[in-house]
């Protein structure tokens, strides 16, 4: 997997961070956030804290000695040993869109199906530089509602071999989801050692996790699995217009989340999430890849590194609706802050179109292609004497040129990235191929992905018990 | 103008930069660098450098002795002062892209003509973001070759009233430049006084300075006009594969350049120029926006201050065909760094194609949003008590919108920076509107800009003599 062992990007002052530090404990403390779980308030009543109704007025201090016990860092291990990542400090991991219910292959956009979470599966799997495929990658609308969870999670388990996601759309769900991660890597106790699930716990911003929500965190936290605690802020109307308010807010709340995974199982490990954003104030839509939403990214890494937790934000997101020069850029408007940030946990990495409605398959390959360069460039260069050529230039000397010098022949294979997307073809040879833009490259690569795809080896008898597992389970759900 | 106070992001150890310290300094000594100008070589000779046929050895002392006469910052002069620009320190400016013999509208590619460059330089003034329309925004093929310089120069003086460059095909083609900025701005004392012309030296990477840029030279810096001394290096063709031997020749050569620039004028204006990307290896294509070039660019702005000079890179470079989503990226790859490293003075900030060999009507649109995009980005937040909100949180709560708080209503007009090209529409919406691309979108954004472009106003008397003198000299040059 990737490290970052570039500088990071950082962006506010210590009188900045001193502000927000006064902010959330202000806003932690008198307008508090609630929790829409009775186990939750319990937890947090016989901690000590103040709780009104669903509110829970938490004393900044008590909750930083709870951020304290979670891991800065942890593993997570996928099926394929090679496959495992790492979590935190300069590890950067890179998932797939995450959630969108519709999918777009060049000029179609439709319901996204079961056929299709396969085979964005399948890309997450054949791509090196995604870590996974995440969760729902794209909605599989074509199946039962309420047993769509397994099919998600077992086509996750045998057509990658990498880490996954788990479902938290319910307690039952994240249950299922965990006992078929245990016959995966054969026990409970196998990765409650070593968790291999890692889920997403959406606030429901501002100021409010919901109970589904809790439930699936209860579940995972319980076994030792890492949550993801975000705050789902778009600037404008999850939080107020200003950044620094929504940095308050974010802080506030994903501390309120990570106090309570400790609260559950102290020292479980957790991830300070971050979705931020900001609508257009008028038409209200979302957007995304925005000056503010940079800036936003950048905050966020310092401030996690200032909690000393790992963090997620990030992605290759766009509003645009196809995959076209708006798409290019603002995906890498988003996924450059992310490297600048060093973001240890990066979802929606690959097909994020339309605002997150949309899984594209060009998109996806163009957004692989940038998180590949992106790992390039940030791998610091080596600096040397050997590397400054000397002989080079005696060999050359001026107004020559390199391409046949000795150096050169000696580097030639290895000196540069070599992209597998973009095009440095001159307009004769363009033509000659066809005239292809980078959304029709891109689909031939998802294709020919596609076609050649081998899906990773896994022993039958474990198959057949995750086949089993979901064969009962979706009678016992009615489906 | 833009000034960019946020951090500059740095990538440069200590030790690997005097490592760089001693690399420059043994190719400068050791190597040397040839100039093909006999008064450049008698310059040298007399300041006791030693000259062997073309070839200058020149002493790095001696050479940072000259360097430090050259101002760390200056002022150029636009004949409207709002448009005034200041070169070096935190401040950036902009300037459009500059050479392409072809065009590109829609599907359209051809010859560049001088109504293309008429009207580039309409697109040029009708952006505020632009700071200038550069110098060759286009080769303008269907005018004669000789007196070619006196119409851009007059399409720049007439149709813009913002800084432009100089022509720095001959000698003769820099003192008629000289001669018509005189004309513009009254006097050659008042050009003298405050530079009102920035002209594009480049070198003939590796290691030679050829002899008409260097009769450009000699012209502008006698005025005491900036002149830009710029590596031309496309890694693996024009330098060593390795990045770091690169940027010891684009050390070299830009300083002795700058030091040729302090013996004909000390204390002259001069920018440390950068054009530094990387071929592919396997076909000799130029490629941009790659991740060595994005390395190069970073490393090159803190070189550039090591030395305390104002420098110039950047810009929207691409080398793809079409306005598709590499364009977007590529360009993007390109002009993030540009602002990560502040700077000074940036070339082909709109309108770069098909590695430079195409200025693109469309792209000229898609650059100005994303350099306006990273100048929203690039400006520093306030973070104080009444940005952190709490009356909105107060108001609002848990699980409400902030859409209709009165901490919303007071803002939001302002408080977030609203892009001109990029569509957030939803999808029902973005289809009644005739379910435009980015690339169609610019299209009508750059043909309303033309249609409703007015020139700012000249003072009739001048136009008349710019005009006589034009007509004089194409007469004289045989045209």
């Amino acid at each position: 997997m990737f490290r970052n062992t570039m500088p990071r990007y950082e962006v506010l002052s210590e009188d900045a961070m001193a502000t927000l530090d006064k902010g959330w404990r202000r806003l932690m403390s008198e307008i508090g956030v609630e929790f829409m779980d009775e186990r939750a308030l319990d937890l947090f009543r016989k901690a000590g804290q103040k709780v009104e109704g669903n509110a829970v007025f938490l004393d900044p201090d008590f909750v930083l000695e709870q951020v304290a016990k979670a891991p800065a860092e942890f593993d997570l291990q996928a099926r394929n040993p090679e496959n495992n990542v790492h979590i935190g400090g300069d590890s950067m991991a890179f998932g797939a869109v995450y959630g969108p219910p519709f999918v777009r292959e060049g000029d179609v956009r439709r319901d996204g199906t079961m056929n299709d979470f396969r085979d964005f599966a399948r890309l997450a799997q054949s791509f090196s530089v995604l870590d996974s495929a995440g969760g729902v990658v794209t909605e599989p609308n074509d199946t039962p509602l309420d047993s769509r969870h397994l099919d998600m999670t077992y086509a996750l388990q045998t057509l990658t071999d990498k880490i996954y996601m788990g479902n938290v759309v319910s307690g039952v769900n994240a249950a299922d989801t965990i006992r078929m991660t245990e016959i995966l890597f054969g026990s409970r106790e196998a990765i409650e050692e070593t968790p291999a699930l890692i889920s997403l716990i959406n606030c429901n911003s501002p100021l409010r996790w919901d109970d589904r929500m809790l439930e699936a965190q209860f579940e995972y936290t319980a076994a030792n699995q890492p949550v993801v605690l975000t705050p789902f802020i778009m600037m404008g109307a999850m939080s107020p217009v200003t950044i620094p308010a929504a940095l308050v807010q974010q802080i506030t709340e994903a501390l309120s989340g990570i106090a309570l995974s400790q609260l559950i199982r102290p020292g479980a490990p957790v991830v300070f999430g971050s979705f931020l954003t900001n609508i257009d104030m008028q038409s209200g839509s979302p957007t995304f890849g925005t000056p503010e939403s940079g800036i936003g990214l950048l905050c966020t890494g310092q401030i996690a590194r200032h909690f000393n937790l790992p963090f997620r934000t990030g992605g290759g997101l766009t509003s645009s609706q196809v995959p076209d020069a708006q798409a290019g850029y603002e995906a890498l408007m988003t996924l450059m802050p992310t490297f600048l940030a060093g973001a240890n946990w990066v979802m929606h990495s690959a097909g994020w179109l339309e605002g997150g409605l949309v899984a594209g398959f060009e998109k996806f390959v163009i957004d692989a292609q940038l998180v590949e360069m992106l790992q390039h460039e940030f791998t610091p260069m080596e600096i040397d004497e050997a590397s400054l050529a000397f002989d080079a230039h005696q060999e050359v000397g001026h107004g020559g040129h390199f391409l046949g010098a000795m150096h050169t022949m000696e580097r030639f294979r290895t000196c540069f990235y070599r992209p597998f997307l973009n095009s440095s073809d001159n307009y004769e040879r363009w033509m000659r191929n066809g005239a292809k833009d980078t959304a029709t490259r891109a689909g031939e690569i998802y294709k020919k992905k596609l076609e050649d795809f081998e899906a990773p080896p896994l022993d039958d008898a474990i198959r057949q018990e995750l086949e089993e597992y979901v064969t009962r389970r979706r009678a016992e759900l009615g489906d």
